[in-house]
């Protein structure tokens, strides 16, 4: 049975050709690129729409703030973040190929502000790929935290783990295989003894089956993406594609990109009660955790400031 | 190991209060109930705002229109239907529980403009419940669409599809007992010996795994999702859950309902090209498939009236 | 000439209907009063969605969280609102009646995620209703805020201001009231005898002109709206919108509004190099604004710290 | 009062270097030019991502359709667009400077699906800059179309609305002026006697003054805004605009324009109860109105079938 199979291989585009519009020159080299991420997926530049710049124009006609020198464009970048002026982002646009296991897919569509099409399986056949998590990535359920994993399993049980995972993989792609090239009867399919539909067939592969997919997305929703997906609360594979996009962000907007760690991604938000509590300690007081009000969580959140030293040693 | 299982039981509320909002009663009715869709999924209504009223009291406000008798009221909503002004469609709000298999999410989470809050098998442990298509829905590939299925295999075939979706989702929910309980050394897993964590250990489960999740969404997006999904190129599973939900939507908003009928889901789109054909008959002349320009298909749409002895016969 | 006017009573709907869907007690009695707002406008709650207990039961679907008692429900809502699970709160829905002048709809509408159905001056007559900002609205242009207004000017200042706002708008209506029922030859317009059309009289009407919505939204959006516009730097005839709009959310979903409060209204964002300097302080040093890196303002923001007498003081 | 005033030249964008994304060289010569619409406003295409090429890419992965020959590009373009396969077309973005009157800029703005960052009359000083209607589009109020105009009023009767709008416009910004500039007591205003803030200032202005936009939005949803706003039921000023942008895409992405044109712009949808009435003319019956259940408007769409002389005739 001949079918079009998954590209495995980004095709990467490489016609060089004059244009008017704003360009990059460090993401235009990242268009000849591509991120690994994970064994077998990939996060890929496909196409971009403006700058560092763009944001300043868009930011001047809505709020139409002063000259134009260097400095000044980078103060207004920091002040549209810091104040949460995030309709100017939304002018620059990227445009990614990426291919990621379905688990991580499907955490990522969630962000529903971007345009997708992923490869379907409906239309076409799926290739025997899957993610098979490495060793150190096979961490425990985590106690304090019910949706992480905490430190990695020992050498003896990861084997196991990863033996399972891929023993199982590898028999679902196996049954797949076969009931896309069978006619059911022990004889390869053909137009007159056809096998059973893709849509039907795929319905038995695992979570960890790799697609493929392009997503668009203005800048000012791919940071909300990004804060939320580089933060340690989020699942780790999806994680290792976020830190990829981060970087390739660093070369697109270089600007934004600082002020988007400044404002957003180092930046720490105090609750009304923790506010109260920082004023107690700058006003000379000690404030303790019974009357405090807080969580404990919200009250280790400020052990910086309630005991500096551990702080500074780093405990 | 002890975690909260996912509830395979829809929790039904059932305390009446008075509420000064529009109530529509065929549809508290259903608030009870719950749709049974597929071997194990389900939708069920949890919470609604709006009515045919709200509808018209919308349309009223933008478009200024006439008088309030009740047949008024339906022309108008047909009007509104009729003419795509979708905003006064948008005042209704359903909220709905629920239960489907991975793979039929992945297709109705593609529609951006709804509320979801889905399962996490990231918190919690998934019942080892999956989708085994009946005989009947085992339908070969078909090669016309290459999207779909054709006719059913023979029963045999069908047995041995079944046998092998059967074995390999119990042997992956066995893998994923066994991750999640054992110690990775035959013991059963504690605090002191602690099992794989669940965001990893989930990864192997098939498509076919049921999910559930709140999904809520307004009367115009609604009826955007119910055009494509009960839509026959679509696949067949997320149909019938389209279906289901098709029938809630006549007794919430029946006048809505029958106008999405009349001019959305037995209306039909013709093509410029397709026009200028129509037009030819209608002067008595004899077009022909040559000169029109129509691709085969679009040709084919015409077919009742080219001839119409034919489409009367219903060949 | 007899078209529709725009109706200036909000229309209140009475009739008592029992439901087997979550009610709110407080927000029932929302529903049979219009909160007068400006000179002319109002806020309504025409219908809503779901409250705090939505909230809390598409949170455990989605995040498997622990048991059922009150004050697990309020860790719940405020553990989702301190770490930005903004989903579930998509699960509450409110639809409000809004009278507004046209400058004041024109910022409204750039949250672009929600219903609107605004009055069509197309289709109807606008009424001759205008906003006149009273005397100590009339704030002279803020020097160190471009985009707001500072101090009230004087008394005298103020009815000249008025005045001229009154007059201008006076003129305009009369014009729109000439270009509507006037032949353009001093005669009353009739079938024979047309006035120009509705859609071209109306553009030189002021932006103080009255408009009316249906405005529907999700709560986690309607958060987004508050936190903007109950904002310092929001126009101050906005801020009036949304402050009354906030006090309707504290009868609808008390818990959640708290939870709003506490870390997101009253809740402050610190940045890296914010932190840094937070970190000096606790440590015993003293940091120095030419060391810091931060800007003015940013270093202003921390002056509680810096100088907690003053702050202690209210300076 | 010194304050930076709106710029009325539209700043081109002109230097040139090599990229290698998708360019479309028609559309590189678009980026040098403005597009005049109305009497001071315009439309520029400021940057732009993807072409047909980017839509067919977009599609292969999706659907995994066919081969790559310049024939089947066009034929998988045509069958997206027939099919309502919108996702592919959303790969593409424009970005758009359009300078507009605000009663125009109110209508545009209901596309939510857009990026848009307008010029702030809070931040900064309008220009004495509105729409006035040439005599030709002063239509009568329509009897049959409750939201347009008819055929244009007597000469005479235009030059008093002229006059009208022309005068009324004048003496706001006249007032304008005024509250800018003045100290109120007669002197001009500066730093030690400051005029009233200019968000309030504003608010006398008339709907027709001019403002400016950036407007970035995908293609599909461009579509979307290009069939509702070229359409005859569109306001006409809007629709000038949506010309000029309609012939913009012919440049920029030529083969889904064509499909535009061919399978949404010049299709037609025909009801449930039209469609019943089509078969039977093609059976040769000869249906009534009386038992049609059709609508006047309704029966009158079909009058090219109905009465093939008379749609021969033009009538």
């Amino acid at each position: 049975m001949k079918t079009r199979k998954q590209s495995t291989k980004a095709e990467v585009q490489l016609s060089i050709k004059p244009t008017a519009r704003p360009t990059v020159a460090a993401l235009e080299k990242q268009l000849q690129r591509t991120w690994k991420v994970l064994d077998h997926g990939f996060v890929r530049v496909v196409d971009y729409m403006g700058d560092d710049s763009a944001i300043v124009q868009a930011a001047r006609v809505s709020y139409g703030k002063g000259t134009k020198t260097k400095s000044k464009d980078k103060n207004l970048i920091f002040y549209l973040m810091k104040n949460g002026h995030t309709s100017p982002f939304e002018m620059c646009e990227i445009k990614l190929h990426i291919k990621l296991p379905i688990f991580v897919a499907r955490q990522w569509i969630r962000h529903r502000t971007a345009n997708v099409n992923e490869y379907s399986a409906r239309y076409s056949i799926l290739d025997a790929e899957f993610y098979l998590p490495p060793p150190e990535s096979l961490g425990i359920q985590s106690t304090n935290n019910k949706q992480g994993r905490a430190d990695a399993v020992t050498t003896d049980y990861a084997t196991k783990v990863r033996d399972t995972f891929r023993g199982d993989a590898i028999h679902s792609f196996h049954s797949y295989n076969w009931l896309l090239n069978d006619d059911g009867d022990g004889h390869p399919s053909d137009l007159d003894r056809p096998s059973l539909s893709r849509e039907i067939a795929r319905i038995g592969l695992p979570l960890s089956t790799y697609t493929q997919m392009y997503w668009k997305i203005d800048l000012h929703n791919l940071f909300n993406f990004l804060r939320l997906r580089v933060d340690s609360h989020a699942q780790r594979e999806i994680r290792e594609y976020a830190s990829s996009i981060l970087k390739i962000v660093s070369h697109w907007v270089p600007i934004s990109y600082s002020a988007f760690l400044e404002y957003q991604l180092h930046a720490k938000i105090f609750s009304a009660a923790q506010l109260a509590v920082i004023s107690e300690i700058a006003l000379g007081n000690k404030p303790t955790f019974e009357k405090s009000g807080l969580s404990k969580s919200e009250w280790n959140e400020l052990s910086f400031l309630l005991n500096p030293k551990s702080a500074q040693d780093g405990i």
